[in-house]
């Protein structure tokens, strides 16, 4: 708080700091019996630590908690967001009088933190991410920046267990973030039951330890003790030495109520209304109510990704043999250099992404996120939230690996851009646990997301540049083997949008492809049309948002027959996205044919694999034929 | 190997391990270049580990590398499938020939492993998950089944960075399961650079010990230090100890070959032919071809669940009112009390998915994995390939934390079910990270899967009845407010299948629905009706697979008009599982509408955001009248 900078504390301070988290211990009840739901347990046993946090540790105005300056608070447990907004509101970003919306649907104050509350960068509630937030926006700090911002990040006991946690403390050791502290509240009690290590704080030291952070254990309602611990972070033990710090804070859930304190079966309940009484005498004395506030603080959100001058496309020649995800890491690379706000983040596989390309060009934006891929998407949420944009690659199968980060980088509003080389049974005898055939499916399934799948090095270069300037997720797609490039220099790719490649007025089916299928398509149309059948060529480079009303003028015209092939799973993918649309847009289906890969794939050839799985030439010629 | 059954070593079996090893290099280096691709230098690595493992550690007889007493193995560096290939053959499991077939499409020997192999438990590739299997099958041995069998599982350092690993770790250690013993070969070699923790063998092992294992770091091509090393975990030190036992080995990756030892640069690429001669002049003496063996040995797979007499209905009159999260739990516990192979785990939130009914019955059969659900999904894959039939059970939204987890159970052919509650904005306050709302679009994606939805209490106990009795992979999806029970006991709900609630010869328009949103459907029914508009009413409980047929029928028997509504993203759901459907079965529809959760949810009331959302009974009206 701007009000109390002095670094090391008085008696007065400290008494300050103990009476501020009596009132957040207040609020906290108060605001989740009103709402009738919430989790005032969690926030009883961290109340000192976020009092000693914001109005003592933390350097921000709270007229401008997003200022580029403004030091970082990410609660990593959500469901403690009615101490965080207690915290928020007494100092000083939003009027007191908000409180008492918590959890209402006009409310910015919903039941876990998201990015439209001013000062909050990233959606918690989904547990054990919040570090790897934080370990992005302290990476961004430190390495792009270079400013002076620290990252603050509260974690509970129970959240621990979670794998990404553990990514996250070796990704910040390794690139010693000594401007991030981790705090744990170390209350012992999960949702169902006790957590796994209980009360042994040394345990989580030691890991902590082992990972090479500076750790201690600490009583978390010992306000001296808390803020002795926080101190040390700008003291001279820990500037500039390397270490990120974690500081393990031994708590009661619900400390500060008897009947609350350490006792099971409280955990998401709030208090009755009839008990309140009895809790908020022994927080007494109780301030008096403040006026309600119901008018919303809430951010315009969506983000700003980065802005360019436009790239000059490359110089592919028609017919140019070049793999998607090598035309997609060149272009990355010419992007880093007309914009300073393009960075990428990989999973040690950029030499098979190529992400390689920008870490060439661009080693400092370029961050070796090793095989981590929950952190790396957590940590491009961190960067995003600091005003870059983040491109973070792997194989589309692993990305898998980190659905929920995604699906929480939706709801924080982010704007990280993700790249999934590898698709499909094209990628050949590696096998079926490198295969990525759901990611369409679970990208497209992620709100607001663009979801781009070029067919050639044109178009994935084109659609690269694209994916920079689009605010929001977008995943682009990219294949493994070597295609040749369909499309000039002159082409443009519209989001949403496709290209009719061959047609005719006598066309009496649509074949609707992308990909390494769309050069299946091609040649089915070549066979077909050596045998008298006209089939109109549909590349639908952008899967999502879909051009419906186009499509189905397209399908209309051929005779409302329609084929798709994709090499993805039949669920959730291409051939849904398209039958979904034509069926909402009016369009009645004279016949349709959906080509995709069925079953667990197998190693093999890459042309054996789209032959056996139904989805080659061959298979999209009979398919055609068959709903003539 | 049954032929070496000493605890401790001579010299004569040192060299034996050691001429063994000299074997499997030879033989990961001849295949690879055969097939002309895979990953030869990280079988070179873990060579002299995995000669010690087979040819002296472990118990197990050849001819029946799968029978219940044998000791299990889990290559989790999955890549190094050709050295497991290599032991597999020299152990006798099948004939040196058959490694002649290594990627080849008629081949059960793939890129990375699979169970389609003997002796092989679990499909790895995807890496930082075979702790977690291995871990389920020592917890099966030691809890359940109480015999002796060992696990080993041997992983890479590259995968140490996954957080599925110490996810893994922890419980491990927390279960004490000191018949596991870990093996990590620290070649400090990742695919596109040096690992974090390069050769720091005693980083890993800090590691370790902090999470509660006895770990030691040995040289890893040292064979005597690898046999002493093995030989402690069935010693007097760690038998009983409550330890798992993990080995850090530093080895060089292309070990025994000058021109691939500690390189750069080799990572998936077998030495081409011309430089194989040179690389096996190292290896020499280099045994005769065997004979080719083009004879695939797979297994049958698919696994087999438990079978156990048809359980009698719960007494749920119609109207009754219970969330069909209970009616699961309680199911569950039912379930468990007929068949001694139900097993559950669950990620702290039984009290939330009713998992405890089932642990308050049988609380020898439920294990609490802690917030960590990709540990949980794989130690599930663990039990399930001991025989049980493990439930493992979480949030719907956070089991998209586990998607690569399930994405390789089913390529393990596993047999493990999952359920997921709370989903859609149906939960209300807790707000949108809390609400599974791509659980559909996931789930159906996963190949083999079975997805179930059940409405109502009395099709939740049967559907999760039928859920055990499923082969492969299965999903149902709970709800978490109460709901009116709508099916008498006597109901079957066969799979796939559907449930026609309302119908008259006058339907203009089907409505499908699932879940929450069924009730709503039925709600505008009635209100549809008031105002003379007829319709169809369906509970599509099974998702997947479809009974395209059956619905196509009665869709053309209503109009050709549909509405489908859903507490769900649009993409990959209920509503286009049902347009792709009926498009690829021939329906020309008429008309068609989609109803579905679109953009970022928010917390509120249930009935607020299902209004919000626009999948309300009044949405759905005003959708059915909008298409007549």
């Amino acid at each position: 708080m701007a009000a109390m900078p002095q670094p090391s504390a008085t008696d007065q301070t400290l008494n300050a700091l103990r009476d501020k988290a009596r009132i957040l211990r207040i609020h906290s009840l108060v605001t989740t019996t009103r709402a009738g739901s919430g989790h005032p347990t969690t926030c009883l046993s961290a109340a000192d630590i976020v009092s000693a946090l914001f109005f003592h540790a933390m350097r921000f105005d709270p007229a401008r908690p997003d200022a580029p300056d403004a030091d970082r608070f990410v609660l990593s447990k959500g469901h403690a967001a009615p101490l965080l907004y207690a915290a928020q509101a007494e100092a000083g970003v939003y009027p007191l009088g908000r409180l008492s919306t918590l959890r209402q649907f006009s409310s910015e104050l919903e039941g876990h933190p998201t990015p439209l509350i001013p000062g909050v960068d990233a959606a918690t509630g989904s547990l054990g991410q919040g570090l790897s937030v934080g370990a992005g926006m302290a990476l961004s700090a430190k390495r792009l920046e270079k400013n002076a911002v620290r990252v603050y990040v509260l974690l509970g006991d129970g959240e621990m267990a979670e794998g990404n946690v553990w990514e996250a403390a070796a990704f910040a050791a390794h690139y010693s973030l000594d401007n991030l502290t981790a705090i744990v509240d170390v209350n012992a009690l999960g949702q169902s039951e006790r957590t796994m290590y209980r009360h042994d704080a040394e345990s989580h030291r030691r890991r902590f330890e082992a990972a090479g952070w500076d750790a201690v254990a600490i009583d978390g309602h010992d306000m001296a003790a808390i803020v002795r611990a926080i101190d040390r972070a700008r003291g001279p033990e820990l500037t500039r030495s390397g270490r990120p710090q974690a500081i393990l804070a031994r708590t009661e859930k619900g400390h500060g109520v008897s009947f609350l304190a350490d006792k099971d079966g409280w955990h998401g309940k709030p208090v009755p209304q009839a008990d309140l009484p009895r809790a908020l005498a022994e927080l007494a004395p109780v301030p008096s109510e403040p006026p309600a506030d119901t008018r919303s603080r809430a951010r315009a959100t969506g983000g700003a990704p980065a802005d360019f001058p436009p790239l000059a496309p490359p110089d592919y020649a028609l017919g140019f043999q070049i793999a998607t995800r090598e035309a997609y890491g060149k272009a990355l690379a010419r992007l880093a250099a007309v914009s300073p706000r393009i960075v990428a983040v990989d999973a040690d596989v950029k030499n098979s992404t190529f992400s390689e390309y920008l870490e060439k060009a661009h080693a400092d934006r370029f961050f070796q996120g090793y095989i981590a891929e929950q952190n790396m998407v957590s940590v491009g949420v961190g960067l995003a939230a600091r005003g870059y944009t983040p491109f973070v690659a792997s194989f589309a199968c692993f990305l898998s690996r980190a659905y929920d980060q995604v699906r929480m980088a939706a709801i924080s509003r982010s704007h990280i851009k993700l790249c999934g080389s590898h698709c499909g049974v094209s990628i050949g005898e590696d096998g079926p646990s490198q295969m990525g055939l759901e990611d369409l499916a679970m990208f497209r399934a992620i709100p607001g997301a663009a979801v781009l799948y070029p067919s050639d090095g044109m178009s994935a270069d084109r659609l690269t540049e694209s994916l920079a300037r689009l605010p929001g997720i977008g995943y682009i797609r990219t294949t493994r083997p070597k295609t040749p490039t369909l499309y000039g220099a002159s082409e443009k790719f519209p989001i949403p949008g496709f290209k009719v490649l061959r047609q005719s007025p006598q066309d009496r089916v649509t074949i609707i492809a992308a990909g390494i299928t769309l050069h299946e398509a091609l040649k089915a149309h070549a066979e077909l049309a050596a045998q008298g059948v006209a089939a109109r060529v549909i590349d639908l480079y952008c899967v999502k948002p879909i051009d419906a009303e186009g499509l189905a003028k397209e399908v209309r015209a051929a005779g409302a027959r329609v084929v798709t092939v994709e090499d993805h799973f039949a669920e959730g993918g291409l051939g849904e996205a398209v039958l979904a649309a034509l069926a909402t847009s009016g369009v009645s289906l004279a016949a349709a044919r959906r080509l995709a890969v069925a079953g667990v794939p197998h190693s093999g050839t890459a042309d054996e694999l789209l032959d056996a799985f139904g989805i080659s030439a061959k298979h999209i010629a009979a398919a055609v034929k068959s709903i003539l």
